[in-house]
């Protein structure tokens, strides 16, 4: 009789700092690879884990959502405890749980949250470098929400894609986007069905550009109308990106 | 004609993780001679600095106050900015300001405020760790804030010092000691004219033995008058400690 084979669901907190992105790449230490290698540890066996959102380097995670099968008998709770207990401390789960074995948390996800935070007062910056973008100088937050309220609904983001990238359909639609400040923050915190790469950190250092005079917010809804990327601000720093939460 | 010596006082904010301690130990990486490294690519000069506040390997600082002597032209508020240039990420200066040419940093101090910081849930805490304590089980706030207003006022704190440290008069006078919940965070804040070695993390871990009910309010009295460091509890650990700030 052969074990019944699983698919675990797991809730996966990470600092991005000493990673080279999530995704495997020859040679670097990848978020995929650390985890696969405490799954072999706890199971004994090799697997290849699947992400809800493939992050780049010095991106971190709240609530990145991963699947791995296993043939293991470790009740599915468990994992969360156990794989932990091998974890470098820069990666640890929040949870685990057994899913339905075709679950695909990239295609299945109804919804992703990202959040970007911006450090704005240079006291403190030396401790918050690795976790938010600094920028003290003024920022006009009212046009930023203008400019914010303009990207919800449904638009093709080609202007705010990574240039060079191979995605043909290019249409996304942004549920909510909402810009706060609370000194010494300000957080960016946009939730949506998909996201093109780097559209987040390019969406981020556009409202920068928005927040500190250098584009009105009339001229950021053309080079959103435009889906021209040269029209669009500079990328945002990764280290002030985070995945916050996945829905299903 | 010689150049006039001056004296030059810094405010410096560091992230520990990365040091083993303020001051100089052979072979290590030490906050001292990383400064000391930065003045000299500055002045050309080998100097050697003087600070406020020894802290230990992974202690943060926010206002480390720290001085050096100086034949150099440069004005005094330009240091800020040259040695920032020079220095690594994780120390940075905030002020530079020339100060009488006998000032002691440590001698001058008329108090020292120090926070401790307790991350009070599991969510997040791998983007903490090198900030913040990690404690998320239940917490009598109330009892902490009965203990911490005993420690108010002048005490012989021999309780709370590192078993071994050297120092013979033991007496300090805490002015404030503040106890404060907003989650996830438990902030303690203490303002006193001077601290022995290890007495605010012993002090933090004899408060978390009270939340958690191990210590009663009495029983913590009890060590504090009884000079006796066996009785007191665990020292809490360096990443959750800074020094934020010295008054002259």
């Amino acid at each position: 009789m052969s074990r019944m084979r699983r698919r675990i669901k797991l809730i996966v907190e990470y600092d991005g700092t000493d990673f080279y992105g999530f995704q495997r790449q020859p040679g670097l230490r990848t978020v995929d690879q650390v985890l696969e290698k405490a799954i072999a540890r706890v199971t004994g066996e090799e697997v290849r884990v699947l992400a809800a959102g493939r992050t780049d380097a010095g991106v971190h995670a709240l609530g990145q959502v991963v699947v791995f099968d296993t043939c293991s008998v470790i009740p599915a709770q468990r994992f969360a405890p156990a794989l932990n207990s091998w974890l470098p401390e820069d990666v640890q789960i929040v949870s685990s749980e057994e899913c339905a074995p075709d679950f695909n948390p990239r295609h299945a996800a109804l919804s992703k949250t990202y959040r970007y935070l911006i450090y704005r007062q240079k006291a403190g910056y030396t401790l918050w470098r690795r976790y938010a973008h600094f920028y003290d100088r003024p920022l006009d937050l009212e046009a930023m929400q203008a400019a914010a309220r303009l990207v919800v609904g449904r638009h093709d983001f080609a202007a705010f894609m990574a240039s060079g990238s191979a995605v043909k359909d290019t249409v996304r639609e942004v549920y909510s986007f909402e810009v706060r400040e609370e000194m010494p923050w300000l957080t960016m915190e946009i939730n949506g069905n998909g996201f093109l790469y780097h559209m987040v950190r390019n969406l981020a250092g556009s409202l920068l550009e928005v927040g500190r005079g250098a584009v009105t917010v009339e001229e950021f809804a053309d080079v959103l109308n435009s889906g021209d990327r040269s029209m669009a601000g500079p990328t945002a720093p990764a280290q002030g990106l985070y995945l916050v939460e996945v829905r299903y």
